[in-house]
């Protein structure tokens, strides 16, 4: 599925691949991404996700930050392809204000960010690109395995060996930008490169109009995150139950 | 896309992922490992390749080797995806009676090992194994990256750092007991496991009918390692050109 076509770029920029899933946290990496100088070309998986509010997000982030192309990949994580368990793409319910236990919660998707990287690396070596930039965070975030430094580290290690590019003089370098920052961090660094954050959709359980819950894990680290950098949010909130 | 049901195994034997292609090396491998007593769920990737057949084969080969289960996943992998660009998925020729000449072929699609690895690892986590097999080759090859030991090795590093299975205190084991093998070993020991390799399929370039070509680098290797291991290769081959 083809979002937007493949241009050469005009600026003779070096390409980079950001994979975009429309929340907050990819969003500041394709600005990031964008202000080092690289082509951006997102990449954004329809992996069966129950709320495709975030591929609309995706698109309306990809052209106001001017990403070079953007490409959105089918493929399906779900328990019905026999790949998934997760309330993200299943009729899990997504959990309320859930505290932090230092259990892996039901939005983990299994070996998602593997699957991702791995096919943001054929997507780089398709394009001669040997930069990848992902959101992921280790400080504010669900307590996901495969968002830690030494995943993304080992993944990099992986890419120099898996590819036919990487048997040439060139070297892929996997970027994660976020992952030592706070929420709050992520938010200040995103405004400062100009990201508008109401074309961003985080929440894991939105309302039909797209209203965020405020509730789920990710909703409260971005509310947090917001209130932590003084800024307020854009984006819409579904009003609290009476 | 379901191609069988997964069931509770009746003999208790722990689950295995095994990757199937449809081809000789991977229907051996399905062989050891259901020999080494695991229940194996044969996963095949319909991934845009040119030739359909090997859906077929792997679909033959997963029943009559009493595979616990088969899965299909459909990703696509070619150039109108933006993620390849390979004489395996796209209008590109395939070469026949190739030399080797150290570089890496036509037919080599990025990073597919890569990607078929953490689908097979998303899968494995869900069925609650530990064990994933494929059947890359070292030696009688044609020369892709990812096919070498070293990356046999670092997907296994990384895939215990990557899942919420790897948290706990099991470990996942990537196996690839063919790496060191000759073609012609591999066969040997899939006939001595009583594998039929009329059920497999090999070529890169087959006619109409399914027959072999008898020149691709598929079909020279398949041809050379039934003669050194002093069989008959019971595939169906085109009669040669008059």
């Amino acid at each position: 599925m083809k979002a937007m076509p493949d241009a050469p770029d005009k600026k003779n920029r070096p390409p980079a691949v950001v994979l975009l899933s429309g929340g907050l946290d990819s969003a500041t990496v394709l600005a990031i991404a964008r202000d080092r100088g690289f082509a951006c070309h997102a990449l954004t998986f329809d992996y069966g996700q129950r709320h495709r509010l975030e591929l609309d997000a995706a698109r309306r982030i990809a052209d106001k930050l001017g990403a070079a192309g953007h490409r959105i990949i089918r493929l399906d994580l779900t328990a019905d392809a026999g790949l998934g368990r997760s309330a993200l793409t299943d009729s899990i319910e997504v959990p309320r204000d859930r505290r932090d236990d230092g259990q892996i919660p039901v939005t983990y998707v299994p070996a998602r960010n593997t699957i991702f990287l791995s096919l943001a690396l054929a997507r780089a070596e398709v394009l001669g690109a040997w930069d990848i930039f992902l959101g992921v965070n280790a400080i504010d975030y669900s307590g996901y395995p495969d968002c830690r430094p030494e995943f993304i580290e080992q993944f990099q290690r992986l890419a120099n060996l898996a590819t036919a590019a990487a048997d040439g003089p060139g070297r892929f370098a996997v970027h994660a930008p976020l992952v030592h920052m706070t929420k709050a961090e992520i938010i200040r660094t995103g405004l400062a490169l100009g990201v508008d954050y109401s074309l961003t959709h985080s929440c894991y359980a939105p309302a039909e109009d797209g209203a965020a819950c405020g509730h789920c894990d990710a909703c409260r680290l971005r509310l947090a995150g917001f209130r932590d950098a003084d800024a307020t949010d854009p984006a819409p909130y579904q009003p609290p139950a009476s």
